[in-house]
């Protein structure tokens, strides 16, 4: 398999972690967001999106989406389960793992802020108040109400939820957003700070870091 | 059950539908969201977010995120199936899903429209083009490519690619967003109006539709 992504995208964070939660191993392919590689012809043949991650598998199916790629991996490999088999608790994790992909992270997308810097001639201030607004409201401050244990989002080990929480906490801390009224979600962070499969995955350990 | 909804929100609209294709039934509770009912403290109590659609189980469980609820749905009542059985299948379904639910549908929320006029101060017309641009670029334009079959995105019955699509493409004709350049996402909606479960489910069927 082959993983396209960009070590600061936290759609590729996640599907990384995942990857590494299940022992897979995918060459990493980066594609530069901030020169525009994802807009050139050859990347938008893997994806009409423009965007990463995308998962190339080994008969050359193209996988979108971060987390269509990680319901798959659940599939192809159902230990450790991401995604619980009870239909209810899958339900409370996909809605946190959603409310982060839905609700907050397509906001702050780069896309967006180049939207809101170049076509809508917005600057640092507003767009840094963009960014924590969505991060927070309506964001992190309600995913906080919808973790439900420790030490990880539902209990002893880590699902999709806490594989999309981590990369959105680390877009967190980049954008200088306060999280100290957040402690069930530091406490999450904590655990899996612990966990090689979350180290590993962390956009400083790529190799298109900067 | 209950389904707490808005008649124009395109996320209450694919949870409407999905019930309808299943043929299940849940009394229809309206949170009138211009009025800012879901910012009230009876309503976050049922979700955090303050977000439509919540669906409330007969036991008191609260499920929130539209593709949550209806993957829940899939599982509790298998057929007829809006996720595929095939992994890979399963993939591109949810990959159009996610692109909808992820890259279109949260920037033109109702509460990001009016961010940009209430903290940003941008008039009708940078609305209007910023709604067109996140609907067509990178959105239904990239998923007129994603779409594999007819009548269907994906062969002779509807999945939850269908689901999430037709709202949108209400929301598209909202909007006045132009969409003669996609065929296959017009031969899409003529076959789902074609469904009396997608019928049913449009926003001007509901009690609160003005």
């Amino acid at each position: 398999m082959k993983l396209y992504g960009y070590f600061r995208s936290s759609a590729a964070y996640r599907v990384r972690i995942a990857l590494n939660l299940k022992g897979l191993a995918a060459e990493y392919a980066p594609v530069h967001l901030v020169r525009g590689e994802q807009r050139q012809a050859g990347f938008l043949a893997k994806n009409p999106q423009g965007l990463v991650p995308v998962l190339e598998l080994d008969d050359g199916s193209l996988l979108t989406q971060s987390l269509a790629i990680i319901e798959y991996l659940d599939a192809l490999q159902p230990e450790p389960r991401l995604i619980p088999t009870d239909a209810l608790l899958a339900a409370k994790v996909r809605a946190i793992a959603l409310a982060i992909a839905c609700d907050i992270h397509p906001l702050n997308n780069l896309r967006v802020l180049d939207y809101l810097k170049n076509e809508l001639h917005h600057g640092r201030e507003d767009v840094g108040a963009w960014v924590r607004h969505w991060l927070l409201k309506g964001g992190l401050d309600s995913i906080e109400h919808m973790i439900e244990s420790a030490p990880f989002c539902f209990g002893a080990s880590p699902t999709l939820a806490d594989v999309c929480l981590i990369p959105q906490i680390f877009n967190a801390r980049r954008f200088a957003a306060p999280l100290e009224h957040l402690p069930k979600i530091k406490a999450v962070e904590a655990a899996c700070a612990e966990l090689p499969a979350f180290r590993a995955a962390h956009p400083s350990q790529h190799s298109d870091a900067e």
